[in-house]
């Protein structure tokens, strides 16, 4: 039941995909802040009460500038001093890319900090959200991302990933932790979790305020997965430029390519993880869950190990179903918690029958801990993976 | 004595500062190999064996392309499809800042990754250097370099910095370690050092050659400053977009701002350290370096605070002289190694009377165990410092 809109990230760059130019919008408010992924002493782009977010950039010399941004291209006007101002429409509360366009070139915006998604390092913006204090940075014990090297004897190279490690990690240095591989999306990397997603913040927040078990989080690279051999035309090795890797295209659906990842996790990941730091080696400390593709891949690895994790979140990345479970003995023996979600505006994941709220229903007639999220008001964005991650923290290892 | 020219970073950035817009060269060589510092799969910039950099980019509607490297602007040329080329004349090995200005616009290329310098995150270009071994990832037993966020009781904020761990940390946890604390420059921020600096591959390949010792470093950001009922002009506040903090601008000179930094440093972020991790916490495990201007707030922070620090590094930071050590028994007494540093194309440091060399020959004769290191062919660049810490690495803790 792969109820799943995976291309909303990659959907919103106009020049690419043939989004459309419309005009700036006129600002419902003129409380514009700037926005809180500005570089340092950046005061635009800025963002207002609304919502709406306003870019600006000198270029004298320009014919066009364009602001990027949720599938449409806001174009900006040029003032006497060659600079050029564009507002867009209300925008959903939480993150997103955006891009800049002078005079046909795509561009980060020289005034933001860069995200990598969308197969590129750009533009970001965080628009602030009514819930945000989860995800805020607070003088709480704090535990730490950490940069990890290591040797992939599947891939016959280094390979590159974060560790979150809680605060009790480095106060308790007898305790052993269960750990939680957390997967990106299409599109993203290893640093999408940390960076976008905010996993350290939430995690140190939740665990001080008594809501999680202080648990060890490893994110990883889950498109890099070419190895010795494999054609050029792999996820994660050279591609031409500007060519991104697409779901079917060579290794014929998401299904093969969750198994290259797969063989990476199981043989190269999960032995580093359980050698290098103090871990509790047993499926029942040991969880999966990723946000879209790497959701995908969630629900493929841990059906083909059932034995191997015990707890299971797929983030708009579509759900179980009752059919594929029905005689998985071992999987609903080994399960504690089966987590799916989904932001309410993911048509098809949130509301109706295929809605991962129906299908955690079915679940949980058949006697496995199902549980449902549905995150309000956002899309096929880190908004949603934010709260998603929040949620399933609580649910696990408990 | 501060024979010091540390603007050369700044400098180059010629649509702000004035430097010349000159034709595109001839490449001396047609051997062209995408950078290590481009986006993945990105086949520009590219770099050919006479180090000269080819950048590229679409713009179909632009008329005018610059890249912008080392104080000059390239003017880039168009074809039929609206894909802008140019090429710049030779440059150093190792790390330097560019940017692309298309039609009056300063922007990072898309291609590359982005680090922060010249007061802003943007692009940067690694050129092969025959040396590079030393900073290459190798599959060695791996340290890591881990967020830290901490509560500031001087500022009353929460602060950000990195922190080195050895992988002996990781596999002998009752082992307390020493701590080298180290700064980056003007215009730049923590990320520095482990990002343009490599200090954890640095670290890494040294200890498993058996070449250093383990020890912990810790990367902070010497630049923000700030406390409390400080003007909104100070380091790391608020100032009007595009305007860069200058040295004696506010707090009168870099010897104020050093001051500034050392507040935070021996009430914030050493006890930090020495509270949260297994550290050797005496004068004899501590070290302190910096870079440019961190190696003039290191010159600073250890001559008003002698018995704190047995190791003092300065790169490209200008030196120590014997007159203000002549009667510092403290500091002599207390210090091991006194290491400076300059890239051997920084004018006034590497060579002549001013130089470190000459420096560190009259601080031997008064008894310190001063070395001093010429950086071959490098200027007040990246290059200079990852061979300084190289070579610093080596002398500490011993």
């Amino acid at each position: 039941m792969l109820a799943f809109t995976c291309m909303t990230a990659f959907a919103q760059f106009g020049q690419r995909r043939g989004n459309p130019i419309v005009p700036s919008v006129k600002a419902e408010a003129e409380d514009f802040k700037p926005a809180t992924t500005n570089q340092e002493n950046k005061q635009f782009p800025a963002v207002n009460s609304k919502r709406q977010v306003r870019a600006q950039i000198l270029a004298p010399k320009a014919t066009f500038v364009g602001l990027d941004i949720a599938g449409k291209i806001y174009e900006m006007t040029k003032d006497e001093n060659g600079l050029w101002t564009g507002t867009s429409e209300p925008q959903d509360e939480g993150f997103h890319y955006y891009q800049l366009n002078i005079d046909g070139a795509n561009v980060p915006d020289p005034n933001s900090l860069y995200f990598y998604g969308a197969s590129r390092w750009g533009s970001g913006i965080d628009i602030p959200a009514g819930d945000e204090e989860f995800y805020t940075v607070k003088n709480v014990p704090q535990g730490s991302v950490n940069e990890v090297y290591y040797w992939s004897t599947v891939q016959e190279k280094m390979r590159h990933g974060y560790i979150y490690l809680p605060n009790e990690y480095y106060k308790n240095p007898t305790k052993k932790f269960p750990v939680l591989y957390l997967q990106h999306g299409m599109g993203e990397n290893e640093t999408g979790w940390s960076a976008q997603g905010k996993t350290g913040i939430i995690m140190d927040n939740l665990i001080a305020a008594g809501k999680a078990v202080p648990f060890i989080i490893f994110m990883d690279n889950g498109l890099d997965t070419r190895r010795p051999g494999d054609s050029n035309q792999g996820f994660g090795g050279p591609r031409p430029q500007g060519q991104r890797p697409q779901g079917g295209q060579r290794r014929g659906g998401f299904g093969n390519f969750a198994e290259a990842f797969q063989t990476i996790l199981l043989k190269d990941i999960i032995p580093m993880v359980e050698n290098n730091y103090r871990v509790i080696a047993d499926p029942q400390h040991r969880a999966m869950a990723g946000l879209s593709m790497g959701g995908m891949q969630t629900h493929s690895i841990t059906l083909a190990n059932p034995t191997t994790f015990a707890y299971v979140g797929m983030f708009s990345g579509g759900s179980f179903n009752t059919e594929e479970l029905k005689d998985a003995a071992d999987f609903k023996k080994t399960n504690k918690v089966l987590f799916m979600s989904a932001g309410g505006r993911e048509t098809g994941m949130a509301e109706g029958d295929r809605s991962v709220v129906k299908a955690a229903e079915s679940l949980k007639a058949m006697g496995i801990n199902a549980h449902s999220y549905i995150s309000p008001e956002t899309a096929h964005e880190w908004q949603t993976w934010r709260r998603s991650l929040y949620q399933f923290a609580q649910l696990i290892f408990k």
